[in-house]
């Protein structure tokens, strides 16, 4: 994490686990639209558009589409881009730091809080510590991200990853 | 401005300004509590507590003083700390990158909205070419803002600054 970060038990969620993919790797899946997009979204959701410009101010857009063809776009900013190490990202704000509005637009299936993610990864053996932590700004916005199935959901995703990764 | 940034006339208010000062002296002033504190409120408004951890994710910490004394405190994340060129902050995060939430405590007073300000400086002459630009979510936080007086303030607080900075 950022050396300015402040741990808050009640604001935010976060799970580590040991991969064996190199970091390098999980890197270039985080941070490359088209090896992003196959396993960012827990199947049978799917991913089907990415952009990101990787770089502090840096657009990290994706498109997720559930099961039944609805789409939920998501729009944040890179904070960070640690090359192989700390990937940051904000839905507080819009590329270029312009600070962003909640969409209400998808009712209640939609995420009603901010969030700041960090992914940050370290050298483990031929593997990868991955740790991703999502901090909020209230207990009510963690409280729904838990809800909706943080640990779980990421989890699937980063199973994915790793599956993915060795076709890479 | 960071090369992300993307200009909208109705959701942006800026202000460019020449002064006989130099940049360092200007960078100085706006990133040093001590040399801070003098001059960033327009008089007969006081600065009365300043924070600054000068780096990204850093806390950008002030509280001003009405001349009636009531407080009004705002915290910010710095995002950009490039020494004598760019100062970048949002009030849309708090330190380590939290997302805030805005403060609705002291009512019609206190701005409803989030911001980003840039204060950009580039030599000229002996003096500096200095552009304040703040970046807005919607156009109703954009006319707040300048509804609140954002130039005439961000420039009575200029005229201090280049006052106080040559006492500095």
């Amino acid at each position: 994490m950022n050396p300015t970060y402040q741990p808050n038990s009640k604001l935010d969620l976060s799970f580590e686990r040991v991969v064996d993919v190199p970091r390098e790797l999980i890197w270039k899946a985080w941070t490359t639209p088209e090896h992003l997009m196959p396993w960012f979204c827990p199947l049978p959701w799917k991913t089907v558009e990415c952009e990101i410009d990787l770089r502090p101010g840096g657009i990290f857009r994706t498109v997720m589409q559930s099961p039944e063809g609805k789409l939920f776009p998501g729009t944040g900013c890179i904070l960070e881009a640690i090359k192989n190490e700390r990937f940051t990202w904000t839905s507080a704000l819009l590329p270029g730091y312009r600070p962003n509005v909640l969409d209400t637009t998808c009712g209640d299936e939609q995420a009603q809080f901010f969030f700041t993610a960090t992914i940050a990864l370290a050298s483990h053996g031929n593997g990868t510590r991955y740790t991703a932590t999502v901090i909020h700004a209230d207990e009510a916005g963690c409280q729904q991200h838990a809800a909706m199935g943080f640990e779980q959901g990421w989890g699937a995703a980063l199973d994915q990853l790793v599956v993915y990764s060795k076709t890479m």
